[in-house]
């Protein structure tokens, strides 16, 4: 029997059905934001993704040459694409630029628990506003999103610039290294490292920020910094809009990448690989052959959202299956009609067999049925039955949509 | 600058939400119909593709090797994976399965107007109906998905029955060579064919055949034939409802896939690429290692229908701006998030400038502005503008909603 391809998934209606509603109310979240949908090709050039994240990528995504030689790759992340789209279509208009999108992605790692090959993104991008408010807005409505997915998550906010501070005087390569082996908490060997730097005082100093709970205790431990101020401000935004967080400035995710605001949500359930999201702020549309922008924004595991939030209740309109003799078969089709203009879910026998196997896979299906038979069709009328209470009534044609509601 | 790969589209927000809005309204129409919305990875094993439609699709495919070695396909059409699907997945549940399905899909061709190398696809399958009935159910409901797009369309309904008679005493490779050039209307080359099989009477009744417009007269070009009764009833349902159609028994779309009823759909306003749908009863489970399951359906092209209907008109609700000076920010964020808690969309001023520029902005983006300052916080009151008519009010915070509604 032919199989999909390891790694990849397919989706049934019930899922479907969950997914499309969880997608419909975090889209609507983002629209009430000011967040508006845009949509990238599947495959980037691979450069695009070789330029954001360096040639190691290139071993975990699926690549490929089309037929002129170009290397593509399909989308392992969206805020690449997203940003190579802003430099080609939008740099003009007026900032911010406020985007959301609903992307699959592909990796190709090995399948595991929660990790497929084919997985789904909901990310937002705000580009062009450098403020403390813009990195408020991003954080408050990753907030909102995840509570209309109905994830039940942790948030931890933090920030670049007071580590970025403590370690202003190590040169680029010592300090990648160093906020390499504070992103994998490697402690022996950042106090190693340290040590080679000869700045082996700053181990203290890094082990004690990254324990700091609030920004007075980060002051404490690395004094006055540049960014401070605008750090403040923000946190300031976050605490009078009373949104649950706490700080973390121990959170890297790569230096390279992220300038100065960060954060990571977990959902509550999910055990080990529970991050449900991630972001902050950052600068890529240089990289692209744009003027450099400062944008920020996060991804967040669709379908990590979608076990986390487990099912949702649907409210879903009743369904009515239509039931037929041969006699009756164009009204039944012209009363199914009837009935789907007047917005009522309507599924139609289709199969040779009598009325009683009719209403048996009505039963397993649908709310009501409806039969046509000789008699039907002479009187005009119909007879409706509810399938749940047995009860059934005949009336006229005419009726019966106000009957079924 | 990094460009986007050739053959390739970006979608900006507006262009998205006329996509949004269409695709929601045909999946409505679907679910009318007791059509239930399902998805498959977009790549699949290469082997997929060349069992329905043999080795020369290779070539006009996206094709790539996953690090197993196994060779993968970017899907080029809807029709093989969601068979694949319910051979996997989905054999045992009660007959029959009404699925519909929006799919991107991929093909490597030269990029022209309406053609891309990534496109969508809305299709639907009704698998396990082998009756008039749901021949005739499968063309209803692509009629009703095109109205609900707003297309202005022209169906042509076939059937291979009576051509397949006509054809009855030629050798299978025969029968393939006469249809497929009787799909591309190559009549010289028909009749020659014809002359070589020693059956060249049958040039007559074919180039008869293809012009018959109702069943009556395609009975007199080729007698009763195998099907003949299952096609009328057909017929007799979609006249029952009055659907617009042509019957067109010239309709190919190759002998090996399609076993019975065929159509295809023309939209108005598109020129020489103005095939918009096309579909037909068929059989393919049985390829993929499931049993024999008879199977109906068609792809509509989601990126032609949204050329040929042109703009749709939105509802929109209204955006509101909120403008603040830097002592008003707080309160600005808590404005902000009450009226989206209200589902009123809401956009925030980001960026350091003055009320007149936050004004300005505003101006070209929302509906309303919502101006919040020194005096206001001290008061509790908000200035509210409506931007279109330059009206002014000052109002209480908690009767702030129902001013903007």
């Amino acid at each position: 029997m032919l199989q999909k391809p390891r790694g990849t998934r397919d989706f049934l209606p019930e899922e479907m059905e969950q997914r499309r509603e969880i997608e419909m109310r975090m889209r609507r979240v983002a629209g009430l934001f000011g967040y508006h949908e845009v949509l990238t090709p599947t495959f980037e050039n691979q450069e695009l993704y070789t330029i954001k994240s360096g040639e190691g990528i290139i071993g975990e995504m699926y690549t490929f040459e089309d037929k002129g030689g170009r290397k593509l790759a399909l989308r392992p992340e969206g805020t690449a694409a997203i940003l190579r789209m802003y430099v080609n279509e939008a740099k003009v208009l007026p900032k911010p630029i406020r985007w959301c999108y609903l992307l699959d992605c592909y990796r190709y790692e090995r399948p595991q628990k929660g990790r497929y090959r084919q997985f789904w993104q909901f990310g937002s991008e705000l580009i062009g506003a450098d403020t403390a408010a813009g990195d408020a807005e991003i954080i408050l409505l990753a907030d909102g999103l995840l509570r209309a997915a109905g994830v039940r998550f942790s948030l931890q906010v933090g920030h670049l610039a007071p580590m970025k501070h403590i370690l202003l005087d190590l040169g680029e390569e010592d300090k990648k290294r160093v906020m390499a082996l504070l992103d994998k908490r490697s402690f022996d060997e950042l106090e190693a490292c340290l040590n080679d730097t000869g700045k082996p005082e700053l181990y203290d100093k890094l082990t004690a920020l990254i324990e700091c709970t609030t920004i007075d205790e980060a002051k404490e431990v690395c004094g006055d910094f540049p960014g401070m101020e605008r750090m403040e401000e923000m946190l300031g935004i976050l605490d009078s809009q009373k949104l649950e967080y706490s700080l973390n400035l121990g959170i890297v995710r790569g230096l390279d990448y992220y300038t100065g605001m960060v954060f990571e949500g977990f959902a509550e359930n999910l055990g080990a690989e529970n991050q449900i999201i991630g972001g902050g702020s950052y600068r890529l549309a240089h990289l692209f052959g744009g003027e450099d922008t400062p944008s920020c924004g996060f991804g967040i595991g669709f379908d990590r959202v979608m076990v986390s939030r487990g099912e949702v209740e649907l409210k879903r309109d009743p369904l009515v299956a239509i039931l037929y003799t041969q006699e009756g078969q164009k009204r039944a089709f012209e009363v199914a009609g009837m009935l789907r203009r007047e917005g009522i879910r309507t599924e139609i026998n289709l199969l040779d067999r009598g009325v009683g196997a009719q209403m048996k896979h009505a039963s397993r299906t649908a709310q009501y049925a409806v039969l046509i038979g000789k008699n039907e069709v002479e009187s005009g009328t119909v007879t409706l039955k509810n399938l749940a209470s047995g009860d059934q009534v005949e009336c006229k044609l005419d009726d019966l949509p106000g009957e079924v509601r």
